[in-house]
């Protein structure tokens, strides 16, 4: 049976590599001489894999006119798994490369059926946060999905001519009007800035999760489509894996108790980091004689994404767990320590944005 | 097996009186007493039928905020049938009556599939017909679908969510990606205007074609189910019979040899004319023994809906035919004269405003 990816599912991707083969997408390991930095999310393939990343890179080197589009669904309060999207983005604009942010809220409401309310409410939790953690406010732009401006919403109208059912049907599974809407608007985030109006950003990249590729091969069929038509070009993509919940399974909002929250205090995130899914042994005696098992540990995880950015620290701690050098408490304790450091400048910086309105005045929010 | 209506075929409904029993629309005798004047249009039941009409007509005679949208398809040339809904919309703006007119151009182009420079010159063509059929520029609003603001368009967003697939394959006999997003953008052009952004106006009247209740059946329902959410109201509508095109057919500018297309020449409105269907007998000797059949005539139609609008003189030509004192070569040539007139004063007007460009400049045209 073919593998479905299903963004709008909860779900961890146990293996990656098969996206490879069967989606055709490339591993990243192909584009790592073209980047200007090397940012440890490419060196250490936590972002796995792209399409036409490399001809992306190639027009940015040549000093061409590019683009970055991503977004989120405002469908929970924003999570760690979210950094990895704003560390990425602000990793793009410290290259120089305009960058804008989609909330999805046409789809929360559409297909996870939220409220308009909370739909907004949580799309401006995640700009102040998106903001928080470094994105250049003045050099972002933001917009929901229900408040973009005309031919914006043209797109959504002339795609919708040429993609059947069918072909919905073998992407996406299922061919509801809301999914379809859903998507087609998709489309119509990762392509609009390609039109004159919004720039005519010819070269656009989304940076996303692995789950989001549909969306991709939907998009790159219909830029293909409307090629002669309106000009529009294939975008370029890369993927990250799913950072996973304290649980082992893909971090959740609806999951609580096992996703670091950026807006927890300190003692929530203290039990959930004691309460986390290791790769130690059943006991201290067994971890000391056979180490620890890194690949399977949720705070590992921590580390390897966001704790330890020094390449020589984190080869050391991984040898340590490895040896049985330091038991699954100690370490525990270690990275708690990070963390906290990390989420409290963090929320500092996100409660100036709070009170200082910045976000309220800076984006067009939706009046219903 | 039940009926299903498509307002994307091309057919004659020969039964409109199954629709007052299968879809619930109401004969439109019921309301004639609300009628502040009585157009000719209703007291011959061109037009036949309607939906809560006699609510909006209510509101009206209480002297609230009412307005009328109808919209056309801008997939050939204009030609008498859209003359119409010119007409019902004169009408209706004589009682002073807000009128929006949609140019269904993403419909035109995502469902019919023609090239958008042709939709919209089509459009543009129409608009300059309504306003030479005497529709006053200055209180009449003309858009787009593609052309629109948000949150017109979040509205089709919003409806995505509360509409199945198997409700719309009820109503449409098909769910493709273009005909979902035609039709929610249509449910969507006629009840944007209850919004505060659009006026706020709660009673919608949408005059129409019998071939269009299906978007008014979907649009009602929608309604209902944002009637708590967006305090939306469903909409009431009537309906007209088709005018007949001269092979007895419905009247179609993809059939032009048999459509008076509004732009056609004298001579060859007068070949149409003179080749049309007519009820008359084999023979001169059979129709002055037995008489003529009006009710098939298509002649005997354009004196109805257009050449004569007094009754009287109206019976007097049905009588003359019944009887066989009037042959259908003298006949045809007297609405053939009645034509031309009401066709030149027309064409005058249209020059005028094609000349002046005064719908270029009133209206927001679409720059792709």
């Amino acid at each position: 049976m073919s593998t479905i990816l299903d963004p709008w599912g909860h779900f961890a991707i146990e293996k990656y590599e098969k996206l490879f083969k069967q989606f055709g997408i490339q591993p990243i390991d192909t584009v790592l001489d073209k980047l200007p930095i090397k940012h440890h999310f490419f060196t250490r393939r936590i972002v796995f894999g792209h399409r036409d990343f490399d001809k992306w890179l190639d027009a940015l080197n040549r000093g061409e006119k590019v683009a970055v589009l991503t977004g989120f669904m405002p469908s929970g309060h924003t999570h760690l798994g979210h950094l990895m999207v704003f560390e990425e983005l602000k990793y793009l604009q410290s290259l120089g490369v305009h960058v804008k942010i989609v909330v999805a809220d046409a789809e929360a409401y559409a297909v996870r059926k939220l409220g308009r309310r909370k739909v907004i409410e949580y799309g401006l939790e995640y700009i102040r946060h998106a903001i928080a953690w470094g994105l250049d406010p003045t050099k972002t732009d933001f917009y929901f999905q229900t408040n973009n401006t005309t031919p914006y919403y043209r797109l959504i109208q002339m795609f919708s001519r040429k993609i059947t059912k069918a072909e919905f049907e073998a992407i996406y599974g299922e061919a509801s009007p809301g999914k379809i809407v859903a998507a087609l608007t998709q489309a119509s985030d990762i392509l609009h800035m390609q039109l004159k109006a919004y720039g005519g950003y010819k070269h656009i990249l989304v940076p996303v999760g692995a789950d989001q590729d549909p969306h991709l091969r939907l998009t790159r069929d219909l830029a293909d489509r409307f090629a002669q038509e309106l000009g529009l070009r294939r975008p370029a993509s890369f993927y990250h894996k799913f950072i996973r919940g304290l649980d082992g399974n893909k971090m959740s909002s609806s999951k609580s108790d096992f996703a670091i929250l950026l807006l927890d205090k300190p003692e929530v995130i203290k039990k959930k980091v004691m309460m986390a899914l290791t790769g130690g042994r059943p006991t201290a005696e067994e971890q000391r004689l056979l180490g620890g098992e890194p690949e399977k540990c949720t705070i590992y995880e921590l580390y390897t994404y966001f704790l330890l950015r020094n390449d020589e620290e984190l080869k050391k701690q991984y040898e340590r767990c490895r040896r049985g050098e330091i038991l699954c408490g100690r370490c525990k304790k270690n990275a708690l320590k990070l963390l906290l450091e990390l989420i409290k400048v963090h929320q500092e910086k996100y409660r100036e944005l709070l009170e200082s309105q910045i976000v309220e005045k800076h984006v067009n929010i939706p009046d219903f």
